[in-house]
């Protein structure tokens, strides 16, 4: 069996156990902190990050683009980069624009500020990143709203890898509080729906140590 | 013809730019720059960076990996993600590599400190943020040196994207002088050849206005 190196709160290894569960993969969870750049995690990975995956024969799989991509060609069932080549630039487009726009200027600001320097105890939040990625993310619901009013989902007519990178990503940045949902009624309806998945389950039970979710983090009518 | 959107010494653009010339795909070029945030470019591209692909009946592509990945799956000639479905994950986690960790260690700093606040005229370069870029593309370069004992490619025994992708990145930065080839045997061999492809060619005549090359730039034995 796969095992998938994470951490609760990891919006890219999130990514990946949603495409997993989507396509009935199993996998075990093997708990990594890359903020704490173990030797033997860098031997593995020399980028440090997750998540990383090692299959029972010590096969290894890193980044979650190059995973997702892996599991795309070899797993038929519920395709995510699916249709022509257009609409697969589209899907690859809208993943990139989560896992790293999103990322630089919402969830990975937030991370830091109110989850990793807190485990580490490197330092108080600094209260001016707090701000300024609450008011990132919602430019960003703006745009997910601009694109869910032309599209059922993401990138188009069916559920693809760009829903999954983005739901990753705002399910991380809901569990900090870092989402006002006020005015923002399409990117939350397409949420709820996401969150209504079987492959999102086990996502809503996950905690992270000394920092507890928002309290409407679990529920699927938010 | 596809139109590129790009500026000369941007790593991204110059990766799509090789990926064609392999492929033998034809385009022209429209100068763009990104800092500037132009309303008509970000109205084409939310995420505002370059390169932009656009056809003459309007298809856009966005993302020089969305690129990549569209044309590898267009234009058969050349395959540069190629091989089994382990092969292909290797050659995306590395291509990943050079997109994100060479250019925010390396690439990115010197381009902001060398070229853009030249051109923008906005403030002198940074004396720090140029040495520890200039400390990082050593570290880099051990990685590649590292990678190349190994392989004949970065990627595995063929030619692949990733080949393209460092390719483009290190190109930039030994435009701008931050490479000292010294100690590099390995990734300095592999870049000559690379450099005598014609795919390489139109790269090693570009010049960006303000700041020239360095004097061993366009040699393909430096």
């Amino acid at each position: 069996m796969w095992q998938l190196h994470q951490f609760p709160l990891c919006p890219f290894s999130r990514k990946v156990r949603l495409l997993l569960g989507e396509k009935g993969v199993g996998y075990e969870l093997v708990r990594e902190s890359p903020w704490v750049r173990r030797d033997e995690f860098l031997h593995l990975n020399p980028a440090g990050q997750t998540p990383v995956m090692v299959d029972a024969d010590q096969t290894v799989l890193i980044d979650s683009q190059a995973i997702a991509e892996y599991f795309e060609e070899t797993v038929e069932k519920s395709a995510t980069i699916n249709g022509t080549a257009l609409q697969r630039a589209e899907i690859r487009r809208l993943t990139t624009w989560f896992d790293t726009q999103f990322y630089q200027d919402v969830t990975g600001p937030l991370l830091q500020e109110r989850a990793i320097k807190r485990i580490s105890q490197s330092a108080p939040p600094d209260g001016r990143v707090l701000r300024e990625s609450m008011k990132a993310a919602v430019g960003h619901l703006d745009y997910t709203d601009y694109l869910l009013d032309h599209r059922n989902w993401m990138a188009g007519a069916t559920l693809s890898l760009a829903d999954l990178a983005a739901a990753a990503q705002i399910s991380v940045v809901d569990y900090l509080g870092g989402i006002d949902w006020k005015g923002h009624e399409q990117t939350a309806r397409w949420y709820r729906g996401l969150k209504s998945r079987p492959s999102f389950r086990p996502l809503l039970s996950e905690r992270m140590e000394v920092i507890g979710p928002a309290p409407h983090y679990a529920n699927v009518d938010f």
